[in-house]
């Protein structure tokens, strides 16, 4: 195989091919199964039992981890020309460096490489295990959810905008208000307006674990207003999203209905024309 | 009555027959009402002061229970062939055996056979009281409240599954941060990120039992974010199911709808006939 | 005022008359605010403070409240004649009797006249004041709300009653599970199926209190999965009356628009006709 | 510049301008600026720490903010006059004086005058500070936000008013009954039906503090009911609004739809144009 037409594979392989490539399904398989793996391995090593028992199985993991997603990397960056938006070897490959799949893949990696260059403070290796986390992310590449998800926070982002403005505005006043009627009777837990906002975040999304709530009579029946009335508002941002599903539901649908279906006249045979 | 005519009107009762039937209504009845029964005596027997005063009656009835499902069982078997789709006495029956339905009669009375093939430990006997909670999904073959969810789920379901997936990893980053964050100041309520996901999936729910909340600054900075940002996520599935059932609802209404205004050909002029 | 006119007036006064019928409507206000009162009566009166030193107060108007309340009782049994589907003086009377807001209307005064037949026993005492409550139902005579709401529900209750049915098997099998995994771990508070059902529902609905929670892993992973998967499910009645509502709003609006608005060519000042 | 120009040059760059006048953006950036810097220093003023240490920062700045928000007022009295709406020098400006947007201009600087009027009493004081709040309504003259979320709840208002009169009802009956059930096991937490509501709103807002809830079986069996039936109705404002906000998205997009989609006159066969 040339040079070139090895290039031009793994392009094809790494970039989602097409639906009957194998190897490019498989090579796809393998990566989010390994990404997959890292997320457990994340979780499951905060886990004291498991990681004193299996410290070295992680470490061992870790390391495979990083020279696969290390050497696809590479190779997305040397097989990137293919592309014709990066066609050129140079600037090409340095804009892609800078595009956004780009920079998470830089991410997922990067930490692991830091230990190198900085002494092994504990700070920075705990630092380190945080930032493993983002190679989630990596997923948003092969991952449909992801993307329909976007689209759907695309189409009703100003919507968002709004409420999220709304509720931020009502998560002001009403700690404002709370905290100086509940001040004085409770000077620790609505010390402050700041503080009070944990009061105010717990019972407007409807937490409510219970470690803060008004004692006075003045407090609640302030709080049980603003429970009532604000409640709504910040409900609103899940269902803008459940209605942004819904109308793209919606729309696929019609879309389906109108093509699929045309009709005739039972009559004279002819195909009916809707205005 | 011959023994075919026995066999095709055993299949007619026991098959949802038509309206007018009243014997098949009878034993639709008589069955559906012996399952609700046997939830109200799982639910009761699980109460100390009943169990201790009538553990022979629901000894009793747990055996009449499985008498009545067993025959209904053998019964549904043997009449099975009167179904075009399962015609063949051997492989037609053998399919029927592996079919949901048939699969779910089956779990709801094998249980109570166990015992005389093993011996009677305790632990045995636990298993089988929960194995009986099954029996609510022998409801499932006359319920329509089942099919139209199932049929909501099913129109709705790529849209679940994204919100799903996009819950479960929103659950798995939250606890991962929040796990790194507070896991100093509160070392056994936040011990690992698993231990961690019960504060996530409480909070993100907003259930809020109030066991676990973070104490630090930082902590209740991060847990008001992300409340505000993912108790929406979490929301999602259940304004998704309501649109599925609304757009269920609209398109009946359409249907009606279009039946009240006749449409005409703009070529001959004669009323439109759907089909 | 001769009696037949006399019975006449008196009918248009109570029963909705026309919008610019004075007294009518000044009757409706005085009926609707002596409700209103009476609500707010029982809620002060259970005030201890309160209760015990305008103890007479409350008397004299609850004295006052079932004098009128009584009177306009049997005005309106006396004036229904005028109504032309209960013209029959006895038998039409009668079917008024038993009417839905007649109903209302005596389950509004009659346990006030219960002391005059039985004794004053505490018991009997506490009884009729919570009775007193359903005087609320009287509002729904004159209430456009009540009319909405009715309607919507009407419109949905189909779905309503589906998601309910789902709601109370969701809440049996998860209440049952947790039952058999807590039970060991905390026989108190989950000391039966009924008892853990407690947990259940301040689980489901996301109300989480705090008084019951599972705290071994198996029961956690249980309650987390369930938590997740439920409550979509326990929120699917608000979606579907929010949906109801909504679609309500919609028709009336298409109606506006279509009726208002008759557009014009701009070419041959012709009335656009749309097929 | 004469007087003249002056004046209409003033009205035009505090008054929204044109997209393109580059001080009317200015100044409204810098007013939006000023009132975010007022509501976060509301915020952080009442942290004790911080306050300590920056007493006199915050007020240099109370009084800056208070001098502009004057010269703002006045300013735009003077220029009122521009406005074809108010262009009587004295009853044109009389009428602006009492207009929504002055009078909350007023509110934001007023307080802050009192101090010169009535002797400085701490209550007086504390008052004042709660009043600096509404500064935070002035931000209502540029944010899309509030027109686009006012629209949404005028457009829904009357279904709001519905259920926020349904949910009143629903926690005066709910609070009623558990104050009867409650109230002997738990003399203190359910004294009263107002001190019942507590329970109430916090149970039927799904909040949950868990610093009450019922305790007897038969309160607990209430209490489910309640939640499971009542849940849903809380919601249902919530609900609405973002139905609101949806039917909102999609007349644009209906509208956008009609825009790419020409229709033709049926007697002239011309295009149709709409205004």
């Amino acid at each position: 195989m040339s040079y070139q037409s090895f290039k031009k594979r793994t392009y094809e392989i790494l970039e989602k091919g097409t639906p009957d490539d194998k190897w490019s399904h498989r090579v796809d398989v393998f990566i989010i199964s390994l990404i997959l793996l890292n997320i457990l391995a994340v979780v499951l090593e905060s886990v004291l039992a498991i990681r004193e028992n299996y410290q070295q199985v992680f470490n061992y993991f870790e390391i495979f981890s990083v020279i696969i997603f290390s050497i696809e990397y590479l190779f997305r960056i040397w097989s990137i020309t293919e592309n014709k938006k990066y066609q050129n070897p140079i600037s090409g490959r340095l804009r892609y460096l800078f595009s956004f799949y780009s920079l998470i893949d830089l991410v997922a990696i990067l930490p692991a490489y830091i230990p190198f260059f900085i002494g092994l403070d504990t700070r920075v290796v705990r630092g380190i295990r945080i930032l493993r986390l983002f190679r989630i992310l990596k997923l948003s590449r092969y991952n449909k959810a992801f993307s329909h998800l976007k689209q759907v926070i695309q189409s009703t982002k100003e919507q968002l905008a709004i409420s999220l403005f709304a509720v931020l505005m009502l998560l002001v006043i009403s700690s404002t208000l709370m905290y100086y009627v509940e001040n004085e009777a409770q000077p620790e837990a609505f010390s402050s307006i700041p503080a009070t906002m944990w009061w105010g975040v717990a019972t407007l999304t409807t937490v409510g674990y219970g470690d803060v709530y008004p004692i006075t009579e003045t407090g609640k029946l302030m709080a049980g207003v603003i429970a009532i009335l604000g409640v709504g508002l910040f409900a609103l941002p899940a269902g803008i999203l459940a209605n942004g599903f819904g109308s793209n539901l919606e729309h696929k649908e019609e879309k389906n209905h109108n093509d699929e279906r045309p009709c005739f006249c039972k009559h004279c045979g002819k195909k009916i024309i809707e205005d």
